[in-house]
């Protein structure tokens, strides 16, 4: 069975809720269950080949490079929702689960519906999609080498005078040249004041001497992203950058160490914001220490005071700490984390050095 | 009053519809309303100030940069649609609308009250950021002639032997330097067979003499996007290949000749697809003529068979027949056009030279 069928089975055992078929309409999701960038639902149910419904757009290519599913043309003209009402009907489904619907597409399914419930479930995808399998994370690595090289090639063009846009196009195009399929995300180099901004961004300001720089990035591979954030100086640090960076770094690395399966997403939030909290900087830390990465930059698990996750083996997160101080400029220290069963496992690997080289 | 202010003003005015609040959740319309990437929700109500509801992590940036409305910060844990709900009772707001929510936010909201009616009314922002105004067109133009210098770094890059995504890397690369914020859309180069797949991506497949190469790229700056398609021969183009280029680039060009305020975009799309049925090729063209053009590279207004959306000075379009062979290659040509009063005005402006330079 291929990894595809895989996702879909494992996606029907998790219908042990009481759901006896599941429509797919997020685009993210789309493509993890399927493989294909370009689809408009997935109708997943008990006992028949998944139905995968594209647009005459994407048609030939879904045919080509979708093997795992029926593949069924949305002609021109035709909707979609009422297509698959009519799917669901024919099937006789009484209970069909969704990730994400338009309210008003919600409403119009109900109407077209006499006996059929219609209740959203993205948790059930989310369960899969937070822990990697080996394909994922081949490729999340690949983005985290493409990544780091970004890294490096950011602290050799960061000098007084060069723009912020400047830093970010040779990043950008080192990590293309490399192979990366684009950007995971816009890139983000701040500089000065605009760097206690966590996301500030990527201006045409010219970086001046002593300048803190954030610069955020990530690359892409075959769909998944790696995120990785470095600050840096414009010159020599001052006693006051070193001192902040090195608490921001402190806590990036005492987090990581802590990290493995088994562990809560807000105990190792705790362990980094408690580090900044007894420095001072408790107040200037105004974000979660992390996320998880894959198809999206932003995904499951969570890393913040309010999360209820226990991580688990093949997880994949951020652990990013920062400190902002509003009028003097912001610190922030990313990697990409594999969870393993004991430990954690850096994807990124960059140096730490504050000084642009 | 400012262009934001203005834009809020003009929601409130398409309330008429009965409407006495509006919740914005969608992050492309909250940047267009309040000018600020990174808010959580937009509460706007006959007479009172909007307010713009913001996390932590934005907050101070919000505070600085979105200064047409109210800023309220949403705390740790703190619920933002009940959080809403509440303002929404207190503000005694009887039928509230909203452009997009999760139907488990809906349904969650609509059980938080007892005498509000809740609808979406997207189309009401819709009407609104379809017609674009004098700071929009002046950043989309802005787009457009980086997205234009683009075509030519891809004319200049394309020759056998060079892989699809080096050569997206020498545009990108090439934009980027000119001020791009990035990227519109994933860049796509695509070549030989997989040329007939109209979003065939950029693999690390090598180009090949004589193959046919679809570039469809666009430029982003201050938010806003462009979008230009053309299609190259690596080498000496084939008698087959030019005369099915011809038929393309005449069908987007009498397209182009008949866009003006008034016509409508399924009689905008006839003319095009005429084109290409007449010489044979009908079959071939499997996707809508075009689609507006703004903050997200699809919106509205739609030129296709089905839309029954009518031009109006300010929309920004894109033109953009093809014909995909399967088995033999793709072609497509497509500009952003601005619609004026009597005619189009091109937005993107590059050669339509078939063979790479």
């Amino acid at each position: 069975m291929t990894i595809l069928k895989n996702r879909i089975e494992a996606l029907k055992k998790s219908f042990s809720k009481g759901l006896d078929g599941y429509i797919v309409a997020d685009g993210t999701n789309l493509l993890y269950l399927t493989g294909f960038d370009g689809g408009v639902r997935l109708l997943v149910a008990e006992d028949i080949e998944s139905i995968f419904y594209v647009q005459g757009v994407n048609y030939e290519a879904a045919k080509e490079e979708a093997k795992d599913c029926k593949i069924e043309l949305v002609k021109r003209g035709e909707d979609i929702n009422l297509k698959i009402a009519k799917e669901i009907e024919r099937l006789k489904l009484k209970n069909v689960g969704f990730d994400t619907l338009d309210v008003s597409i919600y409403l119009k399914l109900k109407k077209a519906w006499n006996s059929t419930e219609l209740q959203p479930h993205s948790d059930l995808i989310w369960e899969l999609r937070k822990v990697k399998d080996e394909t994922e994370l081949k490729y999340i690595k690949k983005a985290a080498e493409m990544t780091s090289e970004g890294a490096k090639i950011a602290s050799e063009t960061i000098k007084p005078e060069v723009r912020e846009f400047e830093v970010a196009a040779e990043i950008e195009y080192a990590m293309r040249k490399l192979g990366s399929d684009g950007v995971a995300f816009d890139s983000i180099v701040v500089s000065g004041v605009r760097s206690a901004f966590p996301h500030g961004g990527c201006t045409d300001k010219k970086i001046q001497k002593g300048d803190l720089v954030v610069v955020d990035i990530g690359a892409k591979f075959k769909y998944y992203r790696a995120d990785l954030t470095r600050t840096f100086v414009a010159g020599k640090p001052s006693a006051k950058q070193t001192k902040i960076y090195e608490v921001v770094k402190n806590a990036q690395e005492k987090a990581f160490e802590n990290l493995k399966a088994g562990a809560s997403g807000n105990e190792i939030d705790a362990i980094a914001r408690r580090i900044i909290e007894k420095e001072g900087y408790g107040e200037y830390f105004v974000h979660s220490l992390g996320h998880g990465v894959g198809l999206e930059v932003h995904e499951s698990p969570v890393l913040s005071p309010e999360s209820k996750d226990v991580l688990k083996p093949g997880n994949v997160v951020t652990v990013e700490p920062g400190i902002y101080i509003i009028g003097f400029g912001g610190f922030r220290v990313e990697d990409t984390v594999l969870v393993e069963k004991s430990k954690g496992e850096k994807l990124t690997k960059a140096s730490y050095t504050l000084e642009a080289e």
